[in-house]
């Protein structure tokens, strides 16, 4: 660990991620790995026996285990050791009612993705970031790999050149069946739009895809293609989308997400190509990154390995190479980032540089137009459709 | 070599694939593999100079070396020993002519892809070989990989269930830089619309993506949205090609080509994703099948090894497992069937089973139609375009 | 997480690991990740100031920053919230005093391998535990990964029949120059036999090869026929061992360790062959387990996916598969389990099923025993050479 | 093809190889591919009628079809067509007499490994090769390669600085069962002592693993430490064997080869590690070959990729980087390669450079040096034991 020293642990809350979670228990192992949080209040689930039950099993203090969230904000924002960052891991949404709760608390924020089921509530939230002065991050946890730093550092050290073409695919298996009807809670939410919002592969994953390919390219992409589908039969979101994708600068691409797709775990893959080289990013071998240079012989960069620029992310590296780092160590990085940036907000320590590896809200916005225009292309039969720009008053 | 044993080799010619050619030099090697022809006479390039110091290199006789196609098919088709089949392997703007002219002889053919530059001339083709009775065999030399051809068995016996997403894609880097302003033919001729017709990339391996995903799926393309561009300025036709797809049976897809990958040497890849299992095939790695099923662990198909159905090809396996074959083998597959259907005509053996494996003159019509609809759709803004049919007097 | 619910977090203690050190942070994250201790006391280097600073920036208490572990011992054991584990993570020569001060005070262990530098005082401590009552895990951290706990199970179960062949392969590239002359911590201990012990790289990961073989298989290395050499002119300890392996079964084996193997970071992998059927498993992609079995297709077993024995580890699952898990994650497995063998302790939920999972003070002995063979064999010229076996009054 | 260009095919002819045969048709195919051959004469069974019915099939001539090989030689000498090189195919047992009877009538030889089946035999034909100034090439086919020749150069070049490690091994799961009492005629004479010779997979496959590693490194190995077993009850030759392996320059190595290994095809594997480098090797992947330097990324070079030395081989590349070249391939360079080096005899162009990379009668008899030198070991308990040195009189 490189990261700035700190005169205490952070104090954690979090909203939702009760017992039965998939997401809430990895936020709270990530939140651990570094030693820079200590997680000591939730309102857990919106059950409230159910909150309870899930806040004593985490050995929180009775009186920080709330039945909602609007009592939490006030509670905390009034202790002297109320928390200094909450984590939102609610099913979509809640985020923006969530958010603004705990903003308009003083409370520094690490929301889920897709930040909003709106892109009004997206822009707001921008709005308010904005005014508020607080840290805000998105956990689009897939730009927390090393690799994947890395490999944002050498395109912008330009090791391959001018971009011409992004592949970038995310595949899933698990939703292959209609594993919705037989009462599997994730499967349930993420494919009913009351809970999950207008999208569904596309903003579950989808958005994972697209911030990824923008957070390593720091390329825009200007207009869509799409078409949305759905495999399995009365799915009522899309479980499948594939499109076509033009970025600002003139480079093109394509985007395949989906959770149908049988023997896919959890198969996120960039490819960048310039017009001298490119790079390739899978999630499931997430410390290798092979370069290719046209007229060299490709070689592979791995985590902690040689030829790494010296610094590629806020936090430091925890293990050599060799020894593989996963999934949760990469959640781990943007919980440390967020430490990093709270703690100069507490004046424990300078802002650091790199701050934009942060997936901010804007970033989380960004994800909401996405979704927005992938849904309205879809419905003019994949016609190129722009992404909506924030509107003038949240550009602050 | 489980092939029908023959009273003698096949009498092959060809035309073009003479010194300083690719790919001439690749079907005689396939032609020679299975030792089921001799090369006895050829037209090897248009300058009749090239073609005699050509021929002599190649040991053939005086009198079968001919300084164009038309006297050649004459001369052969008067003699005694004349040849069986004609191998075309000229710029695509020869294939229609030349094809007609040894069609007209009486003599069998295998033409290289894209079969014509126009769907006009490849519809012709269709109507004079259904006329000729001739064996007529497209080059779409990667249909002759085992492993593809098991992958198409498996599909057809439902191991993936029914299909529901195609992805493939088509990756080289040669073309990164403007090779063809220094001189280099092969890249001179493939960028030059003179030779290659209106289809740069799409053309050249657009096509073969196309026909591997019809091939291994039986499922026919109806419409595709397609983005063509030329990422190297000046260049005169497209070197990159993403599109989405649309099934007639509903299923999904896109189809990425693209010749300015820098780290991709000949990358060709196949997935099809179904309601229960899914084939992943690529080039580089062809003696290798993954077979995934929903719920069950993924099986590693590889050549000759356990597990494969009984006979997937009309010609029998070379090696045993572990003994890596490549794109040779696979493309003298194509030329051992071609000789085990041109044996059915001359009666030495019955009809094979089978013979759908391999490549039809109507397959080479396919991959015309998909270069005419993906050069149309990416003039409408890649509106979704549907695939020409041959018209009704071809279909006999 | 499915590990029992405890009514509190455990007290960890930990010697060694202060500032600089590789391994100390290894074990506090491994025993933050499941949350079932929290890190409280610690002499963390011999130096007293080195020891304070650490204690400090790791945010202990005051009081329970000790200068020397015997003081530690001492005054943990008189506290009522005293440690209730302590992690021995010193150099090798450190490892039995400390395990035997700490047992004594009837606190549990957690002790770094090779467990000893000789194989007496191995065995001394494996009467002791015997006698003590107390946990005692040694940290063969790599048998912690689910794959390798997978594996065992599968050859328990007789996928691959009789037990034929085991090939083990341990091989990294740090050593390759003479590191410890430029001042570089851990290269100078591991290579000084003052602080190491008689054996370098067989000690140093031999070990971890040698017991990853053993635990997978449940075969006992009867004999081995060793060759340590160094590679680099002037090293006092081996840096490369080769070495065949008898089992008392009547398999037969080899075990190859090198710290002087460029483009190897942690290569850590084990082959075993049946009479049926083979299992291959590799550090740096450890999510991954291929099932072999004659006259199939190989079969990839993954971390948390289809096919998996039903409870393959005390501790269960983290995350779902596509989802990788690494080295962290493996190591803090030993940590949960021994949090669950101390918890049925206390009387706070029954003694679990499997206990043969974590590795014992009995495996830390046999670990200490292969070196000792292997530096007799070496010796005597590769000569076949027995494993010393427990004098009889430690075998309680 | 860079070969030189000749003024006719030379004529082959083949000993052993007919119907039913497994590397008979290897040969030939190879023999084919380049085009630099013809086959015209072969003595292709013991059995007359089925020697009768091999040549048929093969349309051979008839009165080149022989009874035996001793008329074979006769005969064809007296030609003034007669065959150029003899292909010598058979079970080991024939070898040596074969290759005495077709050099003493004054024709090249290509001979399979082991040369011979005693050591005294081996180096009577090195004596009689070199008073005979005929062409004699074994058959150590995996040589050919290009990636193999390619390593070979870098090591020269001293990309990997001084060698200090080779670990080699070559395992095939075919005779995990006893293949042999079920009629299987390759595994019949395989683990027959009257066929095959004294040493069954040593002899078989240890042979190539062993010269794979001498002809990489050009270092010789001094001497052995094996331990030859059978796994499969009563088997009459090893199935299996492991050994340690000291080269006369200091550097340490392995060697495993096994025929019972579940799951592993042809599974031949060379990794050489040196001071400053590392390159590894796998035939089942052979177009790749990864070059590690301490200190740097791995860089993966491939066959016809960039940065290769400019001709690492006698036989120019066939076919461009992603076109897997496989088995067959790799077999035909040794054919090109011979027919090179007769060419230059016959005064059809100067001796090329690099007639090392050609495996010769010298190379043979090291095979069979090996093979005596690991039976003496095991029989000795493993014990240390020195290759056999030619004598004297066969140093010319």
């Amino acid at each position: 660990m490189s990261a700035p020293a700190s005169p205490r642990r952070l104090r954690l809350g979090m909203v939702g991620g009760g017992l039965g979670a998939f997401i809430g228990p990895v936020h709270r192992m990530a939140a651990r790995l570094d030693d820079r949080y200590e997680f000591v209040a939730g309102a857990l689930a919106s059950d409230p026996a159910r909150a309870r039950a899930s806040g004593a099993a985490l050995h929180l203090a009775a009186d920080r285990i709330y039945d909602d969230f609007v009592a939490m904000a006030a509670a905390e924002q009034a202790r002297d050791d109320g928390i200094d960052l909450v984590a939102i891991v609610t099913p979509n949404r809640i985020h923006h009612r969530a958010a603004t709760t705990f903003l308009d608390a003083g409370i520094h924020v690490l929301c889920d993705k897709p930040l909003a089921t709106t892109f009004d509530d997206a822009a707001d939230l921008v709005d308010r970031v904005a005014l508020s002065g607080l840290v805000f991050v998105v956990a689009y946890n897939y730009t927390g790999y090393p690799m994947v730093r890395q490999a944002r550092e050498l395109i912008a050290a330009g090791e391959s050149g001018e971009i011409r073409l992004v592949q970038v695919e995310y595949a899933q298996e698990w939703l292959t069946e209609p594993l919705e009807r037989g009462g599997h809670k994730q499967a349930a939410w993420r494919t009913d739009p009351h809970e999950a919002g207008p999208g569904g592969c596309v903003g579950d994953i989808g958005t994972h895809a697209f911030h990824l390919a923008e957070f390593v390219t720091r390329h825009e992409v200007a207009e869509i293609a799409a078409d949305l589908s759905a495999a399995v039969a009365g799915r009522a979101l899309d479980d499948n989308v594939q499109m076509l994708l033009r970025f600002a600068s003139g480079a093109r691409g394509a985007l395949w997400a989906s959770q149908v797709a049988p023997g896919c775990d959890n198969a996120l893959r960039l490819r960048v190509f310039g017009s001298s080289g490119a790079i390739e990013w899978h999630q499931e071998t997430p410390n290798d990154l092979p370069l290719a240079q046209f007229g060299r012989p490709t070689r592979l960069l791995t985590r902690s390995g040689a030829g790494l620029t010296a610094s590629c992310t806020l936090h430091g590296g925890r293990l050599p190479a060799g020894h593989s780092e996963g999934y949760v160590e990469a959640f781990a990085s943007l919980y440390a980032d967020a430490a990093t940036l709270i703690g100069s907000r507490l004046g424990w320590h300078p802002q650091p540089a790199g701050t934009d590896l942060v997936p901010s809200v804007r970033d989380g916005a960004r994800g909401v137009a996405f979704v927005a225009a992938a849904l309205a292309s879809s419905q003019r039969n994949s016609a190129w459709t722009a992404l909506p720009e924030a509107p003038p008053h949240s550009a602050g």
